[in-house]
C-alpha cells in the first residue's frame, strides 16, 4: 500500500488497479499508458478506458509511469570500499534511463545512529524511496514499516519478511562454478571457501556440494576449508592442500582474493594454470581478476542488474504494488584463462 | 560572499566580520563563540562583545558555528571504483563531528550531461554546498561561479582560478619516498612512474628528481619509465630493468598496482625484498599494500584529511570567507616491510 498505509491520505488509484480492471499485467498497463509499441491497439484501448473509468492520473512530475516522483532516490550503505554499493548505485540509476534519476548515496559505516541520521536527512530532502545496500549477504535489521517512502534492500536482505530484499543467488553461483569445472574434465576439486561467518561463504559451499553430488563427485579432502578472505590465507591453505592432496586438479576459491593467493602458490610450486590445475574465484572484482596470472575465472554477482531490479521494484512500490520477501537474482560465470578460457593473458 | 552574492538578500554579518572587529582569527572567533577551552577568557570576552556590537547571530539551524545550515552536503564524483571518493566523503562527514552532516554522493561517470542533472538534483534538495571529487589530479572544468551554494574541488582541481581546490602534494610525495630510500642506503633507484598522461605521474617524477638531485644521485637508466597503471606493466618493466640494470637496489613505482607487479617479478628472479631491493608504491590502497609479499611501503594521499579540509573550507565559504586557488595538502609515507619497515608480513 506504500504511502497510503500511513492512513494520512485517501488511498489513491494505482497502476495496479488500472491493470486489474483492464485484465492485463501491470507491465502491459504501463507500456500501454506510455505509448510503447509492444502493446496491441486493442489492449491499449482497454487500458486507456480502464484508466479513464478509475480517473487514474499518472504522477504529473514524471514523464513516464516508471519514473520516480522527484527523480531522487536515497541509497544507504555501509560498504566502505564501495565494491558492492557503487555498481548497485549505477544499476539503480540506469533503471530509469540515462540521467533521469539521481541516486544520493550515504555511508553509515555500520553505525546504527549514523544510519538513523542519514535516513532522516534523506527523507527531509524528500527522496522518493530508499535502497539499503549491505556489504555482506547476511540479514540486517529492518528500517521498519513506518517510513513515509518505500524501501528495498539490496545485497544484504532485511531480517523482516514484510520487507522486499534482492540478493545474489550464491547457491546457484557455487553450482555454476562446479558445473564449469566438471565440464572441463576436473574430478579432484578443492574448495577454499573463505570465512564461514558469512552467509555468502556458506551458500556457495551448499551450491558446490549439491552440484558435486549431482556429478557423483566429492570435494578433495572431504570438505571445504574455511579461513579469512585474504590472499595470505589463499597462499597458505593452497600450500597445505598441495602437501595433503597433490593430485588436485581444480581449486575453487570463495572470493577473488583467496584465488589470487592460490594462483601465486600454484605458480611457485611449479603447477601450471590451467594446464595442470584450474582455478576460479567469486565476485569478479576486476582489479584482481584481470590482472592476475593467468586472468581469473570468477562468478560475477551481477550487481548492476541487482541495482536495476531493486530500483524498478522501488518504483512499482511507489505506484502501490508491494509484496515482501527475499528475491534471489541470477549470477553468472565469467570464464577467463585460469580455467582454459579464450581471453588473452594479462602479460 | 557566498549566498549573498546572489543579491537576493541583504548581506548578513558573518563570523569573519566578528573576528575582524575583535582582532582575532576566524578560527579563534569560532572557538570563542563555541565555548571551547583553548581560548583565553579575555579573548572570549572581546569576541562576545564584537558579536553583540554587530548583532551577529549564529545560524539558528546549526548547534555550532562550524555546522552546516541544513546538515547536508552534495558530493559529485566520477570515480567509479570509489577509491578516491569514499575516503574523501568520510573525511568530509567527520569534519562536522560524528553524524552531524550527511554527505550525499552522486556519481556522474565522467559524463557532463549527467553531472549537470546531478547538480540540479542536489540543489533542488537544498544542499548547503558541493564538493566535487575527481578520479585523477588533472584539472577539470569548473561548475562556474553562478551556483547558489559554495563549491570546493577535491583531488581534481578546477581549471578556474576563482574556484578553491584541494589536491594532494604529489611532488612532495615523490620527494618523501626518495628521502626514505636514500636514508636506507639505497643508491641505485629506478622509477616506474606509470601513465605520463596523468598529472599525478608527472608530479611524482618531479618530486623524485628534485630529491635525488639534492642527494647527489641520478635515476637508474637516467630517466623514469612510463606505462600503464597495471600489475602486468609492473611485471614486464621490472624484468626489463633487471636485464639492463641488474645492480638496482630500489624500485619506486607510480602506484601500488605497478609495485605489486614489480614485487612478483623480483621474487621470481630470486631478488629478496627488502634484503636485496627495496620497493615502494603510491596511493596506499590497502587491499593491495597489506596483502602483498612483503607488505608494501606506499605514499598515502591522506584522502580523509583532504575531505575534512575541503568540507571545513566549504563551511567557511558559507559563512562568507572565500578565496580562490589550488591548495596542496601534505601526504605521508607509510613504511612497511618492502623497505625494511617494522610491520609483520602478511604470511
Amino acid at each position: 500500500m506504500g504511502r497510503d498505509s500511513r492512513g494520512e491520505q485517501k488511498r489513491s488509484i494505482t497502476l495496479t488497479d488500472v491493470a486489474r480492471l483492464a485484465g492485463v499485467s501491470v507491465a502491459t498497463a504501463s507500456k500501454a499508458l506510455n505509448g510503447r509499441r509492444q502493446v496491441r491497439d486493442e489492449t491499449r484501448q482497454r487500458v486507456l478506458a480502464a484508466a479513464e473509468t478509475l480517473s487514474f492520473t499518472p504522477n504529473p512530475f514524471a514523464q513516464a509511469l516508471n519514473m520516480p516522483r522527484s527523480g531522487t532516490v536515497g541509497m544507504l550503505t555501509s560498504d566502505l570500499e564501495g565494491r558492492f554499493a557503487l555498481p548497485i548505485m549505477m544499476g539503480a540509476e540506469d533503471a530509469f534511463g540515462s540521467g533521469a534519476t539521481s541516486v544520493l548515496l550515504c555511508d553509515a559505516r555500520g553505525d546504527a545512529e549514523r544510519e538513523r541520521k542519514h535516513v532522516e536527512a534523506l527523507l527531509a530532502r524528500r527522496v522518493d524511496g530508499l535502497i539499503v545496500v549491505g556489504s555482506r549477504t547476511d540479514p540486517r535489521p529492518s528500517l521498519g514499516q513506518r517510513l513515509p517512502v518505500p524501501v528495498v534492500y539490496a545485497y544484504a536482505p532485511s531480517d523482516d519478511d514484510a520487507d522486499v530484499s534482492f540478493v545474489p543467488d550464491n547457491i546457484r553461483g557455487g553450482a555454476l562454478a562446479v558445473e564449469h569445472l566438471v565440464a572441463g574434465g576436473r574430478r579432484r576439486i578443492a574448495l577454499l571457501a573463505g570465512d564461514a561467518d558469512y552467509a555468502a561463504a556458506r551458500d556457495r559451499v551448499a551450491g558446490v556440494t549439491e552440484a558435486l553430488q549431482a556429478a557423483g563427485l566429492e570435494l578433495v579432502g572431504g570438505a571445504a576449508s574455511f579461513g579469512p578472505w585474504s590472499e595470505a590465507w589463499g597462499r597458505r591453505v593452497t600450500a597445505e592442500l598441495l602437501d595433503s592432496d597433490p593430485e588436485v586438479d581444480a581449486v575453487l576459491c570463495g572470493n577473488d582474493q583467496v584465488a589470487r593467493g592460490a594462483l601465486e602458490t600454484l605458480r611457485e610450486r611449479g603447477r601450471r594454470v590451467p594446464e595442470d590445475v584450474w582455478v576460479a574465484g567469486f565476485d569478479d572484482w576486476e582489479v584482481l581478476t584481470t590482472s592476475s596470472r593467468p586472468p581469473l575465472t570468477s562468478v560475477d554477482m551481477n550487481l548492476e542488474e541487482l541495482g536495476r531490479t531493486a530500483a524498478r521494484h522501488l518504483f512499482h512500490a511507489i505506484d502501490g504494488q508491494r509484496h515482501g520477501g527475499i528475491v534471489t537474482l541470477p549470477v553468472r560465470l565469467v570464464v577467463r584463462e585460469s580455467t582454459g578460457g579464450a581471453e588473452n593473458g594479462a602479460d
